[in-house]
């Protein structure tokens, strides 16, 4: 039960089998950084190339392929005063005609306070003016090394994890990644201040991040695509497009959790997330877009 | 101000050009009763055809082509003691091998009590037992006349509202339809003792209602799609498949609207939505899917 | 087997249940005229509606719900000099930021020459100059009465047909339609001088027509989806978003009709499809897009 | 102009930065062998893991980002006398409820015949029997390395190639791929003797190959997305989920290279396009579908 802190001196794009920064057991918690979705760290200084750029891997001693890792995220915090997003709504969430009435993509400066909890527009002032807004720290791109040998941009999601950009990946999160090396090599990033649902302009607010996590191993407990539990759910997300398929694959997986560790059956499954199932939209941006199919805790423990 | 109640005799599989069964005016109150999607009435007694049978329409006088029809879902009650649903999910709603997996499509019996407020499983009795939850009335099916002459299948949805099975639509809950003919011939039906985001087996529990509305009209306000504002949030409805569509029609249509009535730049409204907008499915199973882009109204108020 | 020249003096903007203008019977042939998209004649004078105006319907008599309707096209040409297309590709068939780089939607004038078998553009001359290119005459919106009490517009397309603009709908193809109303209801409509795959701006070249055609009814025998024959294919139509769905549609038929009419069993008709399918894009500007799926003759009479 | 003759050792199930096998000049000849998509060689000895091994990479000297890789397949012929294929058409190109009706994915076995160019069936022996079709050899995934130190299965397709599955990729044809890293290092594999549009039931006829291909390289001309000629056709390639968005890809593409190299301006673009395009369905079973946008050179020369 090591408190590993790690300063990370490189950053990737891709999630992949990159050499991993530190070796940590079963048990163990990570304190560490990430830069922003641009590469910017704590002092705006650039030190990595944009897109998402990742801290780790991290090696999880015993994690093999057919384990879960289990990844609890401990806190997410800004650790600096200003993030930065977007004035326009991305072209690819609206009509295809209203696509020449949006603005140009300027860069929209925030202030963040930690102490009052709020992100406020500093510019461009629009009619908008200095709104503000509660902060609800999140982490939009992090996950595992993907199966089959390949290295995955941190642009866009899978199985693995990836660019989910899910503002339900909050502090006190459980995540449940499929293992698919040894080590299983987990990366995070892309902290994101606030973000709306399905990042709509192709950010949230992006700003570097104090990130603490303690990781465990679930032995030879597969899983298809990433879970995860709050207070409240337990929920699963499925990265893929059109959203039809990512929803496709965000249900499957729910139903295999209900029936592999509910003990329910295929109909009791059914009826009960038929009635009872809620989605949220991730991200509708990144070349796969995700789904989150979540069920109320409550209903499981009748 | 008049208070109509209005006992239906026939029914409509349609939204169309139908004969009108009431002439109200701008302002009036109907209270009247639906029947459930087979077209069974309070008394499990089949009296119109399958496929969410429609009352109405109702025909408001002063409603023109290009304005808006405000309708407020005054009350929504399930009125007889049993719903029914289906023991299955659908089979577009997982990934094309599990459609294998699932159970037959059996009925699901409901017991719903009014007192307590809840729906509880009768039959078949799987591994959820007597499955209970609350009850959370809403109407799946309604809507307008549509444009152009079109009569539209109520299984499906439209920028004239229709089979949009969203569980938002609850009392309480103020609804904006485009008036697309003279009247704007309002049609209700399909109502929902309790149902699931994506109405994924392919129904909530179908049940018979008593309904009460009122409505009024915006004089020429137009409306792209249907809109609706709760206690604490505007949204905006898109219908269309993919989901990946009806979501560009759903924030296309926010935007429209935060710009015309919120006084906000395409700046403005972009950095708006982008950090605050919340996404609701409403069903996956029909032809047309729906997706609701939801924001909250704190956000309008600062 | 009575050949009927028919004048239409009124037109419908809906596939639906009007009025008939002619009762035939089986094995007639129909002589008669359509207009273009725009509602204009043979003599360009408006006399419809816009939105491919249908001439029709035609009722056939014996033909039930269960049966198919068997529609020759004997002959389609134009009948005047000058048609009309749009020097823009729609928004929809671009990559979302390409829209902005789209060139205004003008009208592009074309002249016919029925003799020489060739469109010519008149104006705009842009850098493509007076482009000339064969005549391939096709119905682009034609079909039966649809299910349900519906009046679908005739922008789109179902199971009964509509809006399918596939430029495979040319003189000597043989198309078999679902009858869903007794008489079938019939109706002919916007002819296309030319028409790329797609219809990508939106029309193809519109004109008016002269169309022959002759009907036969083959006595319960259900079609699924829209089937047609040429000289070399057997082919079937699904019509859908995304194309995705519309293909399913289409595949799913043909594997009917292979097994239900040729002898097939489901894994010999998998092998030849897996080997011989050939597939082709009807449109994708109208709300439904349309796949067909082909079958050369030559592997069926092996 | 040297003519290399490479014998593989070793294969790679993504396209990503290995080590090249082979250092090429611009207009040189390699002349190789390919696996069939199990790993299988001409002896059908397993040499390498199942999911198109790739020969390669091979790196073309003087190639940079930025410019364009000029592929001639020069000859794509089988070099076994059996190749397999399934016998059953995949759960997601049918209509969801169909799934069930589908046969077992039972391997077909296939006769090849070079003399005679033929592919037969030898089992199993379905109601088609002994069903012979002309052998129609084309790679089915190939492609270079691509941007961003991305390493991507052989299973998907993108801007650099890969899994197509595009039956119009055969001898004679030239393909354009953009290059991302020096040497562009370009990979081949996954031969089909034989394959119907879409790839619909998940392979074609798979064999092992002989393959020679040209390289030569365009300097600082950029490619969107892949690109081809034929004898008769200028193409382009667009890959992604819904096909909607594949094709957007193509259709743009093909706009660009229009107005790039044929010195086109937007509205004749359109005006040709619109008119003339075909769209080819190359795989819709693979994570990325694929569309091919063609337009018949004889339109080019006017």
């Amino acid at each position: 039960m090591t408190v590993h802190r790690f300063q990370p001196m490189s950053y990737h794009n891709t999630l992949g089998a990159h050499e991993p920064v530190l070796q940590i057991a079963d048990g163990d918690t990570v304190v560490t950084t990430t830069v922003d979705a641009y590469g910017n760290d704590e002092h705006e200084r650039p030190v990595a190339s944009r897109g998402n750029p990742q801290t780790g891997p991290f090696y999880i001693d015993g994690a093999e392929p057919g384990d879960t890792l289990v990844m609890h995220l401990d806190r997410l915090s800004p650790n600096r005063q200003f993030g930065y997003s977007t004035a326009s709504l991305a072209d690819n969430v609206v009509d295809p005609p209203y696509v020449r009435e949006l603005p140009a993509r300027d860069t929209v400066k925030w202030q963040i306070d930690r102490q009052r909890n709020t992100a406020t527009v500093v510019e461009p002032l629009t009619r908008l003016g200095a709104f503000q807004r509660p902060l609800a720290p999140m982490l939009g791109c992090f996950g595992v090394c993907p199966s089959g040998g390949q290295a995955i941009s941190t642009s866009t999601a899978g199985t693995h994890g990836g660019n989910m950009d899910y503002r339900g990946f909050q502090s006190g999160v459980t995540v449940y990644f499929p293992v698919f090396v040894p080590g299983a090599l987990l990366f995070v990033g892309d902290g994101h201040g606030v973000q709306g649902d399905g990042e709509i302009s192709g950010n949230g607010i992006e700003i570097s991040f104090d990130v603490q996590f303690t990781v465990s191993i679930r032995k030879a407990r597969e899983t298809g695509w990433p879970r995860g539990e709050s207070i409240d759910y337990i929920f699963t997300v499925g990265n893929a497009r059109p959203l039809d398929q990512a929803l496709q694959h965000a249900t499957t997986e729910m139903m295999r959790w209900l029936r592999g560790d509910y003990g329910l059956d295929a109909a009791g499954a059914s009826i009960l997330m038929s009635q009872c199932i809620e989605y949220e939209v991730g991200n509708v941006f990144d070349p796969a877009y995700t789904i989150v199919c979540k069920l109320a805790k409550r209903y499981l423990t009748d």
